[in-house]
């Protein structure tokens, strides 16, 4: 890209380094995916297939991008935190965005037919996406807390809303109007007195969101390698809290050390769980999430 | 996105509006495409699908983006002119730097089975982004000469250097050796006397890269609506300087203005071409590109 | 400033380089000035040692950073133009604004007893300031006519109002409500029918503010040389308009060629003019002002 | 600043808000202070009056902006911090940066006479300045760690330097030969054996540089009031670790609470020390500098 007396066109890309000893915290959102989801028949409230295909674009995102120890989506959103003292790319932050971004797309994208195995993708979604700097443990906590809490607020309501369209019978418009100024408890009575429904019964992942943490695996012999090219369709089975990976997700594993004697292996893997990361339990068993 | 005790985190993200009355180009740059073009039997020295591909990618963001009124593409290369005066998104740097990379990757991958028929795709590929800010019309030019000035020298390269491996039968480090040095009279010789080859006779579409500009399409009753999803595979059937859209291009027409009375109708199509965007013509012709 | 284990914390330091090819106009803007000028007893409307003082503390900027080329100042305020091309301090932001606001700053009190013999500093006067880019000559010229425009509505206002309360005796509230809507030609009438005051006659530095910029001097035989600490009490003695600058003025005059022959010696010196910047002759005159 | 037509130029300023929740630094440095030392006859290795008129125009810096809550000075640069969660002037860079800036450069001036009595100012010095963000205290602390090793060093060097120089009759090439590559012990030495000075003797305020702190006065009956204009010349009198201010320092002092009972006053006042800011026990003392 040199050469020419045109060159000096470059002088006008101007650096854009982020400070450094803060937390990046890159968001990506959906863009126009209310209509993407009704030209695509997603289920109401809530679509499993699309979430995991959300789950496994950010797990390809995690398994190339090493610095990043956390995500968390939501709906058609996802959430990624860098470890604190990353140098990726100099810290360039147009880099960083762009890459991911495009890297998370073209995952989506690409992995759609395993998870919408009948439903063919009619024109090409987009998102857009950001980057957050953040000085302390403090607001990174807060900031997944914020995400989280908006899971629940928007699944409770958007669950309430479709019993009472799709099972209850109303209309948009009146189960707009039922639910106008009710509370978290008159939702869950609501669901509970009319439509018979423990919404502390639904499904984690729809409850909480996803959250994706690199845990260690202790005996990785069963691992495949490392180039394998994720099937999220089994890797992301687990059950909220699920204590172990499953082999499939091993399959997925990365090997950080490797320290001469082959026996001795230190393996991180990708996990996908569905808990409460606004309480403290999740952060004091991961202290190196928010470690300098 | 607000409501809960920890929505004060929004706070953190900043402004970041480019400055008004400056030229936005953004750039979008294929990542570890060494790579992906050996995974995926690219043709050396230039693979004509992957090229069209990337046509028809740039050509998806045009359709969508109205404030785009130039691109020019080389090998994995994409570069796009925003008018002037544009406020979309409000210059919002990060939102139109990602959307518009967001839709170029995804439509990347969409489209793909359309010029690689014969070839899955094996991983999602991905791409970087920037925008560059230029503040008159004289840095505009000098941008695209120096782009296409690359894409002569680079191309012109690899046309002697795969001649002397394909059809010469050089090793690729004997290839780099002969080639060293040579001045462009020198491999235009080159491959004139050892291989047969007319360097101007080889396609426009690999020695120029492509220029994508909106032109006005006089009639259009034979256009199939608005929100069209592009044939690319036909629509980049032109050859350079053609004067006239074909009927699948103007199958993608937009209209732009509609003034009460049917029949006056000012649409404007993308096309492409493969011209000399160095010298004046081509802007000359085109002096809306440049406007304030 | 390195050494120690703690020098790391410079690397927290990130480039602001501004855009090159645009034009940086910096403004300076009195700090708090309404106290300040109460407090050292302020003629009104106008007090013509403060502006003058004003302009010698341009002048002090000008003469030390010569890729300024034009500078205007009313009121409290002073703007100054970088030629387009400057590459001084490299076009780091924080630098060239800092520096300059401090010389102007330290030149503002340095001086003050030349232009204020009477009337002791009662306490030390801040500015503060801002650089902005501007892409190309019109949007510099327009910035230029917003000063001069705004000097010349809040003049006009300023003269009729202290007209009313200092000769006609009235209160500052009926002063302000008698000129409560009233347009240009109505505050003219009211100055001279009232108070006999032709507001044309009126010094053109109240009426235009103060423009310096630097003209060429034929001849510098005079010329006292260069580290000439200003006599701005004298220097700013020209009439608006005044086409040579007077002896004061040459004596502080900067050779900026020396072409061999010792004979022939192109001098700048700045100037101070009280003339229409608004209209095109003042910028046709000096077509370097606005030259890339 | 609005009204013509001309006013859309104002559209071209940017914001620029420094990111929330982190530390600001400020530091001003001197600009050409080796030639203003030499012009006005500075007394080497430390003039005295210098580095009071440096301490006293940063104690007008805190005097005014309230926000601020340390500072440290040596030579002719000086250091302020912010507490972290200053909303002052929405945490705009340049509006924070020039103000400051601005004030402690008038201040420079305004306050020369008082510490230079017998020496005029021979032209109006300037300053440059910037602002960095540090996101965690441990980055505070190094940053002022920073700054007093560099003062200790420098200091250690220039007394040595300048007294082979002035007692030992060396001359300047031959006192930098003697000096080169010595590490400290070195120099304490040598100090010692061939000049008799026990460099642990000299002034803290040679040896440490200046450290500004807000203490809390317990009984400000004294306290001449709040606008008072600082008496510099006494108030800089304080020695190093001097545990409770003098009635002179208290005379600056300002009240920070009114609680309604007259009685009941908690006073803050500028204190000057000259003691260590790179262990614990200052900060240890002072936890407040570091609070969120």
């Amino acid at each position: 890209m040199a050469g020419s007396k045109y060159a000096y066109v470059k002088n006008y890309e101007l650096p854009d380094n982020l400070l450094p000893g803060t937390f990046m915290i890159m968001r990506i959102d959906g863009h126009g995916f209310h209509r993407f989801s009704t030209e695509h028949s997603f289920a109401k409230p809530n679509d499993e297939r699309a979430l995991r295909l959300m789950d496994c674009a950010a797990q390809s995102v995690m398994d190339e991008y090493k610095d990043i120890v956390l995500a968390f989506g939501e709906s058609d959103e996802y959430s990624f935190l860098f470890r604190k003292d990353t140098k990726l790319y100099n810290r360039r932050q147009t880099k960083l965005l762009s890459l991911i971004l495009s890297l998370f797309t073209s995952s989506y994208i690409f992995h759609w037919p395993k998870f919408f195995p009948d439903e063919s993708l009619n024109y090409p979604p987009s998102f857009d996406a950001r980057i957050v700097l953040y000085p302390s443990a403090k607001e990174v906590r807060d900031y997944f807390a914020w995400r989280q809490v908006d899971t629940h607020i928007n699944n409770l309501y958007n669950t309430a809303f479709w019993a009472l369209v799709q099972q209850g019978g109303e209309s948009t418009t009146r189960a707009h109007a039922l639910l106008k100024g009710t509370v978290s408890a008159q939702k869950h009575e609501l669901l509970f007195s009319r439509f018979g429904i423990n919404y502390n019964g639904i499904p984690a992942r729809f409850r909480k969101g996803s959250v994706l943490v690199r845990d260690e695996v202790k005996d990785a012999r069963e691992s495949g390698g490392h180039d394998f090219v994720p099937d999220a369709g089994t890797r992301t089975d687990l059950s909220e809290g699920s204590p172990l990976p499953d082999s499939s997700l091993a399959a997925g594993a990365t090997p950080v050390a490797h320290q001469g004697k082959k026996k001795v292996k230190a393996i991180k893997t990708v996990r996908i769980l569905h808990e409460d990361i606004v309480r403290n339990e999740f952060w004091d068993a991961r202290p190196e999430l928010l470690d300098g």
